[in-house]
């Protein structure tokens, strides 16, 4: 939740010129994306989020990215569609960082999420699958089932850190992942990151998803998993069951689930959680002092992973 | 530039209730204001910045900050004006801290001020001057010159460890600037922060002052002193004369300067960059490692002193 870069006022110009866009009339950095560096930006045509792509997201894979949002917003998805330069170019270069232009999307993220929320996220996540499901280009999902136990060869130790004996009990999650994680659900493009801050409502109702920089391919289920885990969980750690079958509703209204996706959701909970729960651990170790960003607390996750791994039975009959 | 305290959508919807502005369109954390939490907010009947004070601003103050604001866009200065509840009250409560909402003002600040620039502010700052010539409450300036020797007498080792033989140079200058002080010149409710980020320009005029929370009781020049130090150096440390005469001749448009203001101005300028080198000073030690705010470089304002120690005889005729 920070502005990295800054921009003066003539690279703001330069860089307008470019479009047809006319001229800024408002320009504030905005406490959105912990990853990269964001702002509103107003012209005389309309408002506008720019954002400047920092650290993380690899500059060489902005074009999937990029050409989904304007995939999704082409097919009827309210996600945030970049805008083109006056050559057809959506990415572009400020401060010798790679930067694009999209449209401002109005709407309120929740950050205590009701039943009524989640039934209208899962709607919003279906909504998304559909409309993403012709999108043409591939991306591999690099935080998927495959990539945790890799992931977790570093951390034993930070696990330990945070509690005594957990990299033990982590190692066995991943052993029983690893043979239980289902191979053959129906997949596609999914958003992978599908949070309540990622969701905008209005008047209640789902009204745009944004954030797209962990979108890859693979199993719709395991997004709705993802889900399920970021928005049906009490602050005191238990899994609200209402909640998730609101959720699971919301989502079957406009894509019903398979028998061996509904079989398949406590262990991609698990899962799902397992993913979060590592890369939080990653960088509550790495993130420097004085950063910017405040980590957040992996023992959320950790919590999470012991409530899926005493099984959530219910969530496959909800 | 940080966002502190988060506001959940029920924090906010209940805040919104005693308002008449209908319900929110978009809330979103902004990187503005170092000292306070501000956030944009877009409501069914217009567009505001929401602040909640933090830390430094001392609570009882804020009527004294907020009826300055109502009196300035009273009196015709392009402020942003603070939007009474349905009972007329502007200082509200959120999360347990003092909270107000002021109208949104679109225009952009400026990052490298041109000499049009400096011209417009030094004519937005005489405007300011006279239309809070009336403002009937007072506040002492717990910045000024009486302040300083206090404020470094714990500091001079600090001044030391930036560079050697500093604090003894300081001193001196804390001397001088107590016997050349002027005392009878022109005052009133200055701005006293009168800084490029803190105003904004549309169509390359001057357009609005934001950021009222150092506002006080002082020698308008000194105002102005303030506001050549911040507009009218390079960036290789020297003062670019022709900028300084540009601020000079725009503020004079509006409100021409006593000879005694003008033969002050050297000594004033000189006293305005103690003030912001003592304070960056003191921020640059006790800023904790982990803070979201990245502490100014004292060290700008430590070359401004060395230039103004030098003479800028010239701004006396400028």
């Amino acid at each position: 939740m920070a502005v990295y870069t800054d921009i003066t006022d003539e690279e703001l110009d330069a860089l307008l010129a470019d479009y047809d866009v006319g001229a800024a009339v408002t320009f504030k950095g905005i406490a959105e994306g912990v990853e990269n560096s964001n702002f509103l930006l107003e012209t005389e045509r309309g408002r506008y989020i720019l954002t400047l792509y920092e650290r993380r997201v690899k500059a060489g894979e902005l074009p999937y990215f990029l050409d989904l949002l304007t995939w999704l917003a082409d097919h009827g998805f309210p996600s945030a569609r970049p805008v083109a330069d006056r050559q057809g170019r959506v990415l572009k270069t400020v401060r010798d960082k790679p930067a694009a232009m999209v449209e401002f999307l109005t709407g309120l993220s929740v950050r205590r999420p009701t039943v009524a929320h989640c039934r209208q996220a899962g709607e919003g996540l279906a909504r998304l699958h559909l409309a993403g499901a012709g999108y043409p280009a591939r991306r591999v999902n690099d935080l998927g089932q495959a990539a945790w136990a890799p992931l977790f060869a570093g951390l034993g130790q930070a696990a330990e850190d945070l509690k005594p004996g957990l990299a033990a009990t982590v190692r066995a999650d991943l052993d029983h992942l690893a043979t239980a994680w289902p191979r053959d659900l129906p997949s596609g493009t999914i958003h992978a990151d599908f949070f309540p801050d990622n969701v905008f409502f209005r008047d209640g109702r789902f009204a745009a998803a944004i954030d797209f920089y962990f979108a890859c391919d693979d199993a719709y289920a395991y997004d709705l998993a993802v889900a399920l885990n970021a928005w049906c969980f009490e602050s005191d750690g238990s899994f609200n069951l209402t909640a998730g079958r609101a959720m699971i509703g919301g989502y079957e209204t406009h894509r019903p689930l398979t028998p061996a996706e509904r079989a398949a959701l406590p262990v991609l909970a698990h899962g799902a959680a397992m993913r979060f729960f590592l890369t939080r651990l990653n960088d509550w170790g790495s993130t420097p002092a004085g950063a910017l960003v405040r980590p957040k607390d992996p023992l959320e996750y950790e919590r999470k992973l012991a409530v899926h791994r005493a099984g959530l039975a219910l969530l496959a009959d909800a």
